[in-house]
């Protein structure tokens, strides 16, 4: 039965993520499973909420995991927070405030936006005058959007929003371990993430963290499931008098009560996936955040001095640009089609595969990632030295030796 | 860096799922990633969609994994099914009806339901009855009900709600791979699944499968979400004139584009479960489904029959018995409290796991599974040994060798 074992071709992903998991998270996947509420299932699940309580830089109680892609951790936070008719506010600034506009749409709010070219972020000044003028029960922005390669500064942010009773809600799948990421000194309320990018494991966890103020609304809105009332009709329901949140899987209320000490039966914990979650944190913990910020930030910054080196131009607002990806213009001479041709020879050839771009940059930039298992000096290096050769295939004009001669300057 | 990885207790699961995983989908799960657009993760996706058409016997174009717990699955048939302020009727006979209940009234949906005690099933001309009443939109019913070990009879139901033009949609989660399941032959419009009973996988993938009919009805409510739109405005967003589906994450119009050849961005598709779902069906259509309940026929027969040896009365009308899954009356000299106490013995002191009840049979009943990799002889045998002698130290008169004598019976 040698079919049932996949034969997954090598591959060295340098794209905005998915990334080459850790083989120490993949190794964690492979432990048998216990009893949901096993004694050794409940510690690891509490061990997992400690770690990512370090991941997020918070003192707050209620951090564990939704389980799904990082998607389902933005609609759990937004479902759960917004009652139907609630005015939202949503910088955007590339393809994923587009996505919390949707989210928090489909939520019932009334959505409103303000945006500022890709490539660009927002001032602190800017966000304080929407609020002020649109005066929303929640700011939902995103931190890194993978989209653009920009990471939006959040302090000042953070810190207007509450001065104005305003609740925050971030989206930081793409940016937490690779660039600073501080819940608790910058005041955010909600935020979640994933696994698949700095974090260096497999998609399908969404790790959230919810402050006080948050919990207290979340709260509110509880509601038991009818199956699991005590049918001697005990008042034990501990019931809100908000509205009903929308959702059942994605009810964070619900999911608290199942990840704190009452246990109350929601879905099957996914434990695979906790296992992986645990082991990625536990790592990312092991090195120290701001270690692995740093790390982030060196190898991007040899990514980003190779792509220079060889003559290519960068796209965005480079004092803004997340650490762990950079998007590059794909030379005029090759335009849509030859970009794509490329990236299909890098990933065929090579084994190697960078990333093609959404909306207004589709065609018009590669976004290269250095991210999680991949922030190493072995991946970028290979990667530009695979990249310069694929180009002179093509007849882009490239400097012999510039990329990799550009990164190891970094690298002394 | 030894604490990255996890020092499993040994655990023998025997309760009502999750289940202990199929090593060899264990395996798979700690395969490598490859991009999201990769060839081959394009053709895996492909090979899944196909392996569970074998898994739920269907034709159906449409049969895929949703990103989540078999509750996610749930809740994206009920979600994107549904309108609110349609007439849902649910057929409540334990647990997962009630859930049934509470996500399609969360949908917004009118719900009306018709009950049976615990330990019954409806008659069709019962769920005939209600539909002539209700004249409802989606007929939404649990095949197996875990909660209550009941399997309801479906083929007669489906074509009675399709003769009244009515959609159901079954969740199979519990039972499928362990029971008869024939989407096409009876007519089901929507299954869905999960990995972590008789499929052998841990929880955290919904496999589901979605008929011609309910295509068309979920087809009409295509939206695509904002940020993925051309910008030159291109009239290619195929959107339907339906209500837009109220989430995003279990939208199935999208997931499906995403899993269709149009491959369109939604979700990034949770890699390591998918390669977990793909094993589990794989071993699945190895074995050929008719063995696969047969095998869970035999071993559920061996362990009921073995329980009746030591001198335990059975719960529920078992001509409707899942297969995979029975309900055994906690002794009454033990009482609830003791009834834990055994349950805690067999953990502790033997590494395995029987199930505690819900609702109704709370403190009641015990419940013993045999599903997936656990619907095994040595599994079979091993935990009826086990609680033969935990029954004896509490004091409950048991025959000594009467639970493993008649298991033994059953399998000569």
């Amino acid at each position: 039965m040698t079919h049932v074992s996949l034969t997954v071709p090598p591959r060295l992903l340098m794209g905005p993520g998915p990334i080459t998991v850790d083989p120490r998270v993949l190794q964690a996947m492979s432990a048998q499973l216990v009893g949901q509420f096993d004694p050794f299932m409940t510690s690891t699940m509490n061990e997992t909420m400690a770690l990512y309580r370090q991941v997020f830089v918070t003192e707050n109680e209620q951090t564990f995991l939704v389980d799904g892609t990082s998607r389902a951790g933005i609609e759990a936070a937004l479902v759960s927070l917004i009652t139907p008719g609630d005015r939202v506010l949503v910088p955007v600034f590339g393809r994923f405030g587009h996505l919390l506009v949707e989210i928090a749409s489909r939520c019932g709010a009334e959505v409103h936006t303000i945006e500022v070219p890709w490539g660009e972020v927002f001032t602190p000044e800017a966000v304080e005058t929407a609020i002020e003028r649109i005066r929303p029960k929640l700011l939902a922005i995103v931190q890194g959007d993978t989209s653009t390669t920009m990471c939006q500064p959040l302090a000042d942010i953070a810190r207007i929003a509450t001065e104005h009773g305003v609740l925050t809600y971030v989206d930081a799948t793409a940016s937490i371990g690779g660039n600073d990421f501080l819940t608790d000194s910058w005041g955010v309320d909600v935020v979640t993430a994933g696994l698949q990018k700095c974090l260096g494991g497999p998609s399908g966890s969404a790790p959230i963290t919810i402050g006080p103020r948050a919990v207290e609304v979340i709260s509110a809105r509880k509601h038991v499931e009818a199956g699991l009332l005590d049918p001697s009709g005990s008042a034990e329901t501990d019931e809100g008098p908000g509205t009903r949140i929308a959702s059942n899987y994605l009810d964070l209320a619900q999911i608290m009560d199942y990840w704190g000490p009452r246990r109350l039966n929601h879905h099957t914990e996914a434990t695979s996936m906790l296992y992986a979650s645990r082991a990625a944190a536990q790592l990312l913990v092991d090195e120290g955040i701001d270690n692995a910020v740093a790390r982030h930030r060196l190898h991007g910054t040899a990514m980003l001095e190779g792509l220079v080196g060889l003559g290519l131009s960068l796209f965005g607002d480079l004092s803004n640009k997340m650490t762990n990806v950079v998007a590059v213009h794909i030379p005029e001479s090759l335009g849509a089609v030859g970009g794509d041709r490329v990236r299909t020879a890098l990933l065929d050839d090579f084994g190697i595969e960078i990333g093609t771009s959404f909306g207004p940059l589709h065609g018009k930039v590669w976004r290269i990632g250095t991210m999680g298992y991949n922030a190493r000096k072995d991946a970028v290096l290979t990667t530009l030295a695979a990249l310069e050769q694929v180009l002179r295939a093509e007849g882009v004009g490239v400097t012999a030796g510039g990329g990799v001669g550009a990164a190891q300057e970094v690298y002394r």
